[in-house]
């Protein structure tokens, strides 16, 4: 591209670029978060937080990146020596993995290829097998390969089960469907920096009663984490410690945005991205990687012959396009390209035209222009 | 005050009002944390942040408050049932007590009255008597109290012994005096939103070699909170999971700003800033809280016959001051004005106004203007 200064676009799988309502909130005066400003924020996204996790739950409010609602959930949750499922598709899905494991749990995988989904009569089964499994670790869209995994199913199958179903949808909230209590999920967890299109920096947790029983009888070691000592502060429309005020704000006008255009609006328009992008990288001929893909990313194979690193690296130096490679044994293998935050039609068309250029100078085959074509007629679909 | 809108002053000790640079930093456009945007600003950051902590350590940036700094601390350095000191005298020295606690470890507690710095003997005393202590948990500024403590002459009494000293030092970072290497200090925290004048949300750890050889021996569960993996990052200028990059970002800029100015200036500003204050608030017959007081803010005893929660309502409602309350059973026995953050000589000068009024209101005896004109030969001395 001809432009003197690139501008940087990022389609990276959060964070997300930000609406600008969303960076002039951040400009707010600064204020003490035992005061009446503070409460007033709180609840106002407190309610926001509910419906867009579709919950009646209280939402806790965490100050911490994903990965620490995920450590808290495991810290609030459990005894030592609990049996857990972890159902192991990913590398996030390998994190609740970890974390239980690092806590002394006895994780119990269910592992699943990378790129597939799970299949819910195998939880079902192993549910039956080990009737003593404390909770089943889930995730609703697998951000490494771009999978969304059937939820209400597999809640269905840990229903009958005394069993909690815990759920990752970090990427998830906003681009993919998520009825936290239709379904019947029991703990929920999501970041803001992801479809909420704000800076990450903050986490969120749903509980239903089941789990708050458990909250209570838990005995692994946490302050910081410690669910109940946020339950007792949110009562007063606060948090234990400072919480990140700024990105509250930016948060606060986010959920004001995604509610003004309505949830349902919100995830079609990232299905409607999402199929945009498909489109145009099948008539590429590119192969999409996940089998049951979501709406929050899209994960390509990349095609034999080129180098992913070479790929990536044209897309970021001569368009500005900053694509997530793909995780450990997929690093250069696969390509990821989000349609999360403030990501619109014509960014996705830019992603497209700059993905054809690229693709051209590295000697892939596929007829010209054919991309761009894909993507307007899917558009006008 | 006849204002129409009242303009608000945050003189609680952190959050604290935010200088515009920082603010604009703020608003840069989001980066992703894996590409060289974030790492040559991480890079920027670190060497800004080992500058204020004077130290060679490698500072670790979490996202969190400064109670998971805290937390992280205890889950880093400890196998369960270590035994460690705790010096109890105020409200963020328990919390060390508390987590401690929660963690399973054996809490040796040394009290001190609230107000009162620790006598470093004592702690060579229990040290003598109690040769399995593992850490010394202390506290630079007691901001419940407003002491700061002899961090000094105490890291000399613990020198000898093989207990890792471990330091608050919240909201004393570029307030109060903090030489990390000089003092022999072992592990450091510190958090964004005190005298960094920057939002909430991110927190700092510092680390000797000798803390490391502890890190890897530690066996109590952690994972978000694991310093040996921020280690492994920190080596690529990253951090293990998405970092809360927009308050980076200004964290960056004022870090940027402390340079420019200088520590030891930034220190001796907070210095005059408390000096004026204390001999304004002496003039008006308050009687200061702390025996020791910190430069980062002044506890001040509500006098008798006040009634403490109405002169806070006072000065907030007609003159936009936001002064923190006393807290536990020092509420509205003792208020707290701190000098942190974008706060200057003319900010003092308009609490001490306020506090002028707001006192005569309430019927409290002191000379009419005896407090601005104590603050003005102090500010002028």
């Amino acid at each position: 591209m001809q432009e003197m200064i690139l501008k940087k676009r990022l389609f990276t799988p959060g964070p997300t670029s930000l609406p600008q309502e969303v960076i002039r909130a951040m400009t707010e005066p600064m204020v003490h978060h035992r005061g009446q400003e503070f409460t007033d924020l709180f609840r106002h996204v407190q309610q926001g937080l509910q419906y867009v996790f579709q919950t009646k739950n209280e939402v806790l409010i965490l100050t911490c990146s994903g990965t620490g609602a995920m450590e808290a959930c495991v810290a609030n949750l459990h005894c030592p020596g609990d049996k857990v499922l972890a159902l192991r598709g990913g590398k996030f899905a390998e994190r609740w993995d970890k974390i239980c494991q690092a806590y002394g749990l006895q994780v119990k995988p269910i592992d699943i290829p990378w790129g597939e989904a799970v299949d819910p009569q195998r939880v079902a089964q192993s549910l039956e097998e080990e009737p003593n499994i404390k909770a089943v670790y889930a995730t609703l869209c697998e951000t490494s390969t771009g999978v969304v995994h059937d939820l209400p199913t597999l809640a269905r199958m840990v229903e009958p089960h005394s069993a909690l179903l815990v759920v990752d949808a970090i990427s998830a909230l906003c681009a993919d469907e998520l009825l936290t209590d239709a379904w019947g999920l029991d703990v929920v967890i999501s970041s803001s920096q992801k479809g909420l299109m704000c800076p990450p920096g903050i986490s969120f947790v749903s509980l239903n009663e089941p789990s708050w029983d458990r909250v209570k009888s838990a005995t692994l070691p946490r302050f910081y984490w410690d669910f109940r000592e946020m339950r007792r502060f949110l009562e007063k429309n606060m948090t234990p410690y400072t919480p990140a005020i700024t990105t509250l704000y930016g948060l606060n006008a986010a959920l004001d945005i995604i509610q003004r255009e309505g949830l349902e609006k919100v995830i079609e328009r990232h299905a409607r991205l999402a199929r945009i992008t498909r489109a145009a990288l099948t008539a590429l001929n590119l192969q999409l990687f996940s089998q049951r893909p979501s709406n929050a990313l899209t994960a390509v194979q990349v095609p034999d012959g080129i180098d992913g690193a070479e790929l990536l690296r044209l897309l970021y130096h001569e368009h500005g396009m900053v694509v997530a490679d793909g995780q450990f044994h997929l690093k250069g293998k696969i390509f990821r390209l989000a349609h999360l935050g403030d990501t619109n039609e014509r960014d996705v068309i830019a992603a497209i035209t700059a993905l054809e250029k690229s693709l051209l100078a590295l000697g892939h085959e596929f007829s010209e222009g054919a991309g761009l074509r894909a993507a307007k007629m899917a558009s006008s679909e």
